[in-house]
């Protein structure tokens, strides 16, 4: 699902992922951070991809470098309570980048005037 | 497969899609791309993920905006002499941004050294 930003400068924070084998909590823990994440105040939407082998790409974006100071505190309070954590990965890489430009493409679709621009 | 990027700063490409159903020649497309980028000056690596339902992610990381930009014009330029670009993509986002902070974490493995740290 594509995430509905506005016009840059935004953030975004690109979390690189490989999963270890077996759930262990992550399901319900990703569907909590969700959450979480879409209560914080300056979060703008995210999009997430994971591939057959495990490996995923998770894009959130936020408003402010401050907006994701708070996710970020927030978050790590939350997770500095599972017992999980260094379980569910294999391992794991987080950028955080400033979005200078964006273009956004959508298929006309018949009947349906929902298309970003 | 993780991206093997400097201390930041440098930039990130995020290109998200959405697959149309059927291959037309995205196969073959993306095989070149891939093959294209990792002989641009500049090119730093990239990551790349995709859902079960066409949903896809991939990241591309450059030294600086020069080499986003020479990236642009030679990938334009082969993409100009394809046929099927409309039709591969149900829709998609393109963003530029400016990497600040990257975080790395490995799991160590038996007998293997190989971690980023």
């Amino acid at each position: 699902m594509f995430a509905n930003t506005p016009e840059p400068p935004y953030w975004a924070v690109i979390f690189s992922n490989q999963r270890t084998a077996g759930d262990a909590g992550y399901g319900d823990m990703a569907a909590r951070m969700v959450e979480l994440a879409g209560e914080q105040p300056g979060f703008l939407g995210a999009e997430s991809a994971r591939d057959g082998d495990g490996f995923g790409i998770t894009v959130s974006y936020w408003a402010s470098e401050e907006a994701i100071a708070g996710w970020k505190a927030n978050a790590e309070h939350r997770l500095a309570q599972q017992q999980g954590f260094a379980s569910w990965y294999a391992g794991f890489a987080l950028r955080v980048a400033k979005v200078e430009r964006a273009k956004v493409w959508q298929r006309p679709e018949q009947g349906d005037a929902a298309g970003q621009g």
